[in-house]
């Protein structure tokens, strides 16, 4: 694969610059979160403000929080305009008692005209006016069609949504009994997904100095076809791992971090999505394998029960 | 070809978990249906119910019911918000004999705040009417703006309406009389197909274990760089076939089915499809082959007869 | 090259069914057309009409007519359908001395309806009216979500403007002398190009048969990595080259067309772009080379001349 | 990696036309900006006029300029029209005192028709302003229908802010001793890099023949998996460098440019992004090494200063 061979070529070889091994100074917090975020701050001038990419990725409810606050504070602005063009410039508008009421109608003809649905019980009758419900029915239409796209990219930006197990397990092959890590990952979404390609980094403290190695961890199989089920991640733990020999002490005393880097070709976006976790100490068990997640339904179907995917059981060591 | 490696290393070794081959408790239904959706169910509280995925994979029909629905729904809601506000909320109305008279007026006006059509000869009298409409008129004008976003997404979802044959043929090659499996497809739209490359997997009972395998079938040509009439597909049954030796009981006896995936670059769309489908034993025919399914016509131009695709004729045995 | 890969597959072997290469009765028309098109025609019903299709890759007059003449239609119905309903159906329409004018006023409304204006001096004044009218708002709101939708698609389609050279020269390398076919291409559009890889096939005419072979050209280079100015292609006619030894008569007693595929990443579109061309007997020149299409500007900045690119001039033999 | 063999193939063979590396006649500015856009003009009939490409490349205060000014223009074409159909065209307008008035009344009618706001008060009375007014109203929505597209398309653009250290500096190993040429990159944005690869070409005067040649530079690492921080970039200038031996003289002599494309995947956009830039003389800096960008937090997590990006040292020798 492809893929694996550009992983091969960053790993392979001593670096005079590690790329994501850049040396740090002391312990570090885990580098990738369950979220697939990095641990990673950023400072300086250069940085860049995105607006776009804040509001595609924030969730949901602060984002329609947003729209309503533009969307108030805006037509409040030209409300606020429209007051102070004084009485003569909307007509229409019943005598008000008080400033309060005024601020209302004002607004209530700005959102209309903003929305563009203008009833036309209240309208623009001073030049002043109608210039300015010109340019806000111009910034209506517009700012509506920044939402349209921004509504469009949210539901349309191509995402993962993959289930990994809560553990890696170290565990032993049934057949050999020689010593492998595991852990498994299915498809949240109905979506079909193709050619999935996983990656796994295995990040560790060089306590002689202080500091982060990263080695790619070797999977028996880094790529499957489909990805109807779920799917076992293996690792075996022969000579040439990283892991041989290691005890659970020493996976603590080394603070290691388990990367895994998955990609997938998925069919309803028509593109590639991506998905990152890791494993750090806490979340290795040894000794246990996973108990099978599906099961065949009379029908002939086969069912993926997601619930089961964390279910592991004792490995029984002659097994 | 790239994906030909990930192929094979995926079939090659024998395995602790194989992916989509994983052990069945007893026979199940094909793994892939004629439309290309995997024969899976997903059970378990972390399933993700997907709106997004939903509303752009479902037909055109019930896509418009539910457009329909929803704007119904809605706009019915806030006329019943309307009536809630009394006959001062409304003005313009003209005096209803009855409240389905009063409902139905105000789910016109509630109509015309939404669609933003606003004619104006009723209009909100009140601060409550006037609050109701303007928040009905953003939801409105952000209802159509996800409207756009989902019949954009669904009309430009990059997707391959491939017609398959219907049955593969287990056939001999006029050349060498040797035996092949093959099967054709053409493209069903007049978009221009680029770098269209296929695989094949054999899917069978092993009827020692009860457990089903997958192996890979090799392709004579396993790519193509233009698709413009159709494409026939042969696997030869060699010595190193799975499929060497077996005669049409053991197809049946061991559930084969033919499973096939293919990919390629369209051309209006500017991304890849994919396209799957599989043949079962039912759809496997022995000792026929293949008739053209094109002719060219007077004026020089290739036409490929999209009826006849399915079209064999017995096999001479000397051919 | 990956591409390169599948495409020596393709043609390295021989074959049972040679794809793009399928037998023809007689001689054909030139494959493909110097707009990228196929010579093909598809018959049979399951041929897929696709309006998507259609719509994004017709002209821009052909388009806009058919939204105009949607819009008429669409409009034109409503129109009638209020016209239906009778004099009580529409408010503030002025007497009408005929029903011509009638239906005018009636169309000056739906088409209001139809895009939201909604101004209001004429509004529906019955119930069947105000179902009609929203029944139109929706439908007009949703055919402008859809327009919007075609209208992106149409411009952000990403498609490659390359101007090929009119003709593919026969020519002698300056330095050895030895033959060799070469063609140019530019970019007309100011995006950048990278990556640009490059596959040339030749079909000729097997005269023997009456049948077509295809076989690739190898390139001397078939991809670059960037194309600010023009890229002149080279195939060394080599004595393994299907080209060595055929005089001009020789291409065109088989029907000789050099087809060319072109594949490039666009840095605006952010996507792969595609384009096809080919050349056939008379667009083919012997004993000519090209002449320099580009020259260095008093400031330093290279000037590309896309009117010189078919630029060529007499081969000098000893050259 | 794929994208080195296409490179490797590009420059290892001597070649009749070296794309990239066409002869001049005489000194180029540089071939790349630090934008990434060519020193490169077109000529010539042929040259391809794109509006998308303009409207989508162009900055943000250019294209909403374009936006006021298209809005204005036809608007206010639309006014003329109305105005040139005489007093009986548009009814509620009240009586204007000169011409000016009356056009500002028509101008603002015209908007409220484009925007499709049409507040009512002023209406089309005759059948000629009812169509010109129909017209304007379909006119108007396909605009903001483009207009939708447009800004979509501008705020979905896949783009790379690559921060690019502002020096390349000739170095040497820490460990070895042995001269290297060193640059960095960063992220400016929050988003997620993934499988970022880079190609490095030297441009140089051929100072015998006043022509330029394009030769790769080896990368020590060409490829890393993730990019949270920053990147050194190292080609080690070895006996089979085209650097090897060469001055800081010999630089400006030879007119030397080091160009760089770098290309990720970008987890928000879910496509491909690249990058260019390029190093000429007066950004080389001799006997510098960088110093380090990064730090940890107290709280574990890794900070990037992208002010310190271009922070240098002098270089021990000894180091």
């Amino acid at each position: 694969m492809v893929g694996w061979c550009i992983f091969a070529r960053l790993f392979m070889s001593t670096s005079y610059d590690p790329g994501i091994g850049e040396k740090f100074s002391h312990r570090t917090q885990r580098a990738i979160n369950h979220d697939g975020s990095f641990n990673v701050r950023r400072s300086g001038g250069g940085h860049r403000f995105d607006p776009y990419q804040r509001l595609i990725r924030m969730p949901w409810w602060p984002f329609m929080g947003w729209v309503v606050l533009f969307f108030a504070l805006l037509t409040g602005a030209f409300a606020g305009l429209y007051l102070l063009l004084g009485p003569g410039g909307l007509a229409g508008v019943p005598p008000a008692p008080g400033q309060g009421q005024a601020f209302l109608s004002a607004l209530f003809f700005s959102i209309q005209t903003f929305t563009s649905v203008g009833y036309g019980h209240v309208y623009p009758a001073s030049n002043a006016a109608g210039f300015v419900s010109s340019l806000e029915a111009l910034v209506g239409v517009l700012t509506f069609a920044l939402a349209t796209g921004l509504l469009y990219g949210r539901f349309s930006r191509p995402t993962a949504r993959l289930l990994f197990s809560r553990s890696v397990l170290i565990s032993r092959r049934p057949d050999s009994g020689l010593p492998m890590l595991v852990f498994r990952v299915a498809n949240l979404r109905d979506s079909i997904l193709i050619d999935i390609s996983a990656r796994v980094l295995l990040k560790t403290l060089v306590t002689e100095t202080g500091n982060y190695a990263y080695a790619p961890l070797k999977l028996e199989r880094d790529a499957i076809s489909l990805l109807p089920l779920s799917w076992t991640l293996v690792h075996d733990i022969t000579p040439d791992s990283p892991l041989q020999g290691l005890t659970a002490a020493d996976f603590q005393a080394r603070d290691v971090e388990v990367i895994v880097l998955l990609k997938a070709y998925d069919d309803t976006f028509a593109q590639d999505v991506h998905a990152r976790n890791s494993y750090v100490y806490g979340e290795i068990e040894w000794h246990r394998r996973f108990v099978r997640a599906f099961t065949v339904a009379p029908d002939g179907v086969a069912v993926v029960d997601l619930d089961k995917l964390d279910d592991t059981e004792i490995l029984n060591v002659e097994g």
